[in-house]
């Protein structure tokens, strides 16, 4: 069926080439990409056929919320909007509302895979109407793997399970880095290579971010000597917190995991200066002076 | 090859079985199993030719310790002793040093794959002397799946590397824990059966844990009826955090699952009468009194 995608990044580019190899009619649209069929949302909205689907996949926050506007603008009675990005949820139950205000209606679809998707398909959990929804299974069954997409619930579902898959991602990377740390700094002399590979094949920890550490361990090497630990986030890991306090249910895991992330970005430490500031005013303990923390060795045993 | 299988639990009646589908010679021996081959540790040593190979495969402690040392005292020299339990690897490191003080040889095996290992193969990761694991190789073939096994280092490696792997396997499976409870206390009415499935398709979270978990809500329904809160621990996670300890590496995820592990069984909870009575002390606010904290509702949004 005929769809308008709009963003050719990673993987707005995937999923059109994805649907594109399905028999999809997609037009594109991404101010900066050449091969676009279309130079603008409005000449976008001509090449498509009435009722039209527009596919948003660009970064959550204010690009999302511009182009939506834009096409809220543009868009004529029953046409859809689906945003396929990270948007946090309660912005997506906002956008729905508005859409619906206007006669038009909104979809939010919870994309999961990265840049593996376009050859083992997206991971789909879509939120909204039955109506919108139903009618575009063609592109959700084109982009997920057998099995691999569902109609989750109301509009906001989709985005809020992608949301919490996040950050139960968050939890699952920690685990697995803290336990090859404590591997790393053992008296043994364990090749991690070939300890993450063996670890595929009927092991309890066997998952795909576990195949996908084995391949980093092989381009990279057992040290990840190139690799500085510093881990970003884009805000689902945050937000996922934020739902489980909203919930009052605990979640010592994925908050320790969103912390970590922080803490590898935390030059200073403030934290660790104010406890060892502590620490040397009740019991006279050592301070370290900062050009001295700075070149003094590892002080983990190994 | 021929080996003397030493427990018939689950994991050593499915490796046994998986062995002798692959050839190989198994005697068995465990006292209260019916289908064993040898009545005695001693019946079962004149069932096997030297240098022999017998395989412990039983709970770890003192039942371990007492097989060991009867082991010790009949094994011939040039014999050889694998654990193939999930022991702490200092005892194993200590057990390699009795054994070599004999003539004899120990290894230590850690076997993951539980009671699907009879079907897909139990990840093997092997610690010991380069000799005995050479003359043992057929026997670690057959059990592990392709790929699925290798010799991790010196004595005590192979138990260490397995005590970390359940440790990560902690971590990963309180990072599930936590996430669906976030998505079975919200607004939405997403089918958690439903929901696992499309995730082991194309999802960046698939694992074979999530895989069982789907299996989970297919025979208990997605609302776990019928199993209580409450979840043991063997051991693993404890060493671990023990050695993580030892070697100054911070792991809140893998510390954050053992607690919760043990807050599930913590019916008393006495941190939280400290904590509610301290906030009675220094604030006047109200404290529940038992019988009213036991009927009252869940306090948790829904």
């Amino acid at each position: 069926m005929q769809l308008g995608m709009i963003g050719l990044g990673r993987m707005g580019n995937g999923m059109t080439e994805r649907l594109r190899e399905h028999d999809h009619d997609v037009r594109t649209y991404d101010p900066a990409v050449e091969s676009r069929t279309a130079a603008s949302l409005d000449e976008l909205k001509s090449q498509l056929d009435a009722p039209r689907a527009f596919w948003m996949m660009i970064p959550a926050g204010k690009i999302t919320e511009d182009t939506f506007q834009q096409l809220l603008k543009l868009a004529d009675k029953g046409d859809t909007i689906i945003d396929g990005g990270n948007s946090n949820f309660r912005d997506s139950q906002r956008r729905y509302r508005e859409a619906q205000n206007k006669g038009l209606h909104f979809v939010d679809a919870g994309v999961s895979g990265g840049i593996w998707g376009l050859r083992v398909g997206f991971c789909l959990m879509v939120g909204g109407d039955e109506k919108p929804v139903q009618r575009l299974e063609p592109i959700f069954k084109s982009l997920a793997p057998e099995h691999g997409y569902s109609h989750v619930g109301a509009s906001g579902a989709g985005h809020f399970t992608k949301m919490v898959h996040n950050g139960i991602e968050y939890g699952l990377m920690q685990a697995y880095a803290e336990g090859f740390e404590i591997i790393e700094h053992s008296e043994f002399d364990v090749d991690l290579h070939e300890l993450s590979g063996i670890w595929r094949y009927g092991s309890v920890v066997r998952s795909w971010l576990l195949e996908l550490l084995h391949i980093a361990f092989e381009e990279h090497g057992s040290k990840l000597d190139d690799i500085a630990p510093y881990v970003e986030d884009s805000g689902e890991g945050r937000w996922t917190i934020h739902e489980a306090i909203a919930e009052n249910v605990p979640a010592p895991v994925i908050s320790a995991a969103l912390f970590a992330r922080f803490a590898s970005r935390d030059e200073e430490n403030f934290a660790a200066k104010v406890a060892a500031a502590l620490r040397n005013q009740f019991g006279g303990h050592a301070i370290k002076a900062m050009a001295e923390a700075d070149g003094s060795e590892d002080p983990r045993s190994h």
